[in-house]
């Protein structure tokens, strides 16, 4: 039998980080933080257990923990998703991203993503038959021209995915890139993917512009989002997309059947934690601090860096260092200096020579001054 | 815009739960336990998310976890996975089940189901662009046969879904129905995609007849399993699919863009909770006495019965009480006498019309008697 996907590779995430721990590397190419998740919210999960909630939870996700999601928006954004009807708690964003492109995207649909973009909405988009329409940024800001994306859109244009902050680059979407979205996707009649996983991680005082915001753009997106990267607990695989009931009802008929519903005391505690707002709202200050924290150790460095200014990603420019890939020079990093990051090129469609590699800041003082101290030896 | 999916209902499950709620009925719709989990588990969870295991677990799962997998199998079955290529921890059967399906179905491709099936096949497997083809097996005793499953196969035919114990009449496949299965995959270079999530609920003295345990089966088959089924905690939604190396290759590349990894701690747990095979291996006993605890209290009842050969379900054939269609019956068991049920039509493609619900009697003595005495009043 031939294979059905005879070109999908393995996840970059799982290849570098299966790296790292063969070389005993610092691992800062995947993206998930080195100290502890808060032990009240563990707290939290073993009195859910106790409580008894080991059953299932219901298809859309525990209803208090919806309620809860829909206040958070309501209050950061001014717009009101109903927990009935618009709000479907996933295992992890990711599967949320699936689920959205599942229902959505049929053979022959054209969607545009931005790239570098994070690897699973290609594949996806692909599974489902459709067609990927890459737009390139290019480094160091990764700005969108609309423009350029309008020209792009064609009568089978169904979806455009955007990911703000931005993984890997650390770019941020304006109020005004949000409002030429809107426009074209109102214009164009388009569906729109907003992978929003890193909403609570911005800095220098930006605002995340979410994508619920916008009363004409909510009314058309999926906004996908993550509890794992706000609450340092990726190993825990929760999240959840928002979208109008329309789109919701379209959502649920393929999350019903692709995964039923999602750990159940896992949702429980995060319904209690999501009611205290500092538990969230503090984040981009601490994510700030290492951030300035490894860009201070790397002044002297020959990489080139502009800092991030949202996801706990930061990208280094090292061409100045190296001819090399980025793939070439990941890998020797990680087998001869023994520090994982990620190449991004794996993120890229068209344009392959960046010299752009990602690391993630997500770490321990401890760990990020010990691999700074080995980047600054380039 | 319109809907890619006009055509999928909301599961029945969901549909039945939320009646039993709203006319606070006695649940024995949706396959769950009313009594807790065992405690020792929820402390395995507790230590794992102490010890530091909230970070992504790696895609394939657990390592640990999957060794125990592998030696369950090998002494249940004796045949071996390997925990490195042929074992992934999945977010629950379902999405094991949707993720073969990914993985191998594409347009054109015709898969064989028996029905009544569980509801999730056949959306899945159309979700994909493949043609369901499905094979009514009947009640009573919901025999198959395999001349007419071996005239119904076609040069299209891509793979055949069984469900053994099946759910939701409770039949059981002999080595038989195992070895003429082989044989006709072997001929017909079929995937199989064995759903066994009742695999350690089993009666009277019956044995397992695991796709794992034939040979030539077992090479081109996918099996999936669940430990929410097995472990009294269907909420914490944890299963696994084994295959050979080159299938299971091709499962991981549609798991790792799905859902990338699952729940870490809650694998960490069943890690360690596995190795005591009395936690699973008592499982039988425990609920064949809830089905004769069951039955005991029907035996004057007006419901035919035929005593289940295994997973918590239990058929009532009410042809004897009343002529409605299964799902009027239903709805009237729910509304009026404050019992939830499930009617299997739903699970039918081509015959309707068996007057045929389904119970779960996974549920503390208590519920059953009062169960019981509501249905003896027919
Ligand atoms: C799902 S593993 C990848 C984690 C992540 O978001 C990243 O490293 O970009
Ligand atoms: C995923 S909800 C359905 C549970 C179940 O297996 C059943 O009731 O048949």
């Amino acid at each position: 039998r031939n294979s059905k996907l005879p070109n999908i590779p393995t996840s970059i995430f799982s290849v570098m980080s299966k790296m790292a721990a063969d070389y005993d590397a610092i691992n800062l190419s995947q993206g998930f933080p080195n100290f502890p998740t808060d032990p009240a919210l563990g707290a939290l999960v073993d009195q859910a257990m106790e409580e008894g909630f080991n059953q299932y939870a219901p298809m859309a996700g525990d209803f208090e923990l919806r309620m809860e999601i829909s206040k958070k928006i309501e209050k950061l954004h001014k717009h009101f998703y109903n927990p009935e009807t618009e709000i479907t708690i996933t295992a992890g964003a990711t599967q949320a991203i699936f689920t959205v492109i599942a229902a959505t995207i049929s053979k022959g649909d054209e969607v545009i993503i931005f790239t570098p973009a994070y690897d699973c909405y290609a594949p996806t988009i692909a599974l489902f038959g459709g067609k990927v329409v890459p737009i390139q940024l290019k480094p160091p800001y990764y700005k969108v021209d609309w423009q350029e994306v309008a020209d792009k859109v064609t009568s089978a244009t169904k979806m455009i995915v955007i990911n703000s902050p931005h993984n890997p680059s650390g770019m941020l979407f304006s109020e005004d890139d949000m409002l030429q979205l809107q426009h074209l996707a109102e214009v164009n009649d388009l569906f729109v993917l907003s992978d929003e996983v890193y909403e609570h991680i911005i800095f220098d005082g930006n605002i995340h512009q979410s994508a619920s915001k916008f009363e004409n753009l909510a009314n058309r997106s999926f906004v996908t989002a993550s509890f794992g990267k706000t609450f340092h607990n990726t190993g825990w695989k929760i999240g959840y997309c928002v979208a109008p009931a329309p789109l919701m009802k379209e959502f649920q008929k393929v999350h019903q059947f692709l995964v039923f519903s999602v750990n159940h005391p896992f949702q429980k505690a995060f319904a209690t934690y999501l009611k205290d707002d500092s538990h969230y709202l503090k984040l981009s200050d601490f994510y700030q601090q290492k951030r300035d924290f490894f860009l201070n150790l790397m002044k002297e460095s020959s990489f080139k860096i502009i800092p991030s200014k949202g996801t706990y990603f930061q990208m280094l420019d090292f061409s100045e260092i190296s001819n090399e890939s980025d793939i070439v020079f990941a890998e020797r990093l990680t087998k001869q200096h023994r520090i994982a990051t990620i190449p991004t090129s794996v993120f890229n469609k068209a344009e392959k020579d960046f010299k752009q590699i990602r690391i993630c800041f997500a770490k321990t003082d401890d760990t990020l001054a010990e691999a700074a101290k080995i980047l600054n030896e380039f």
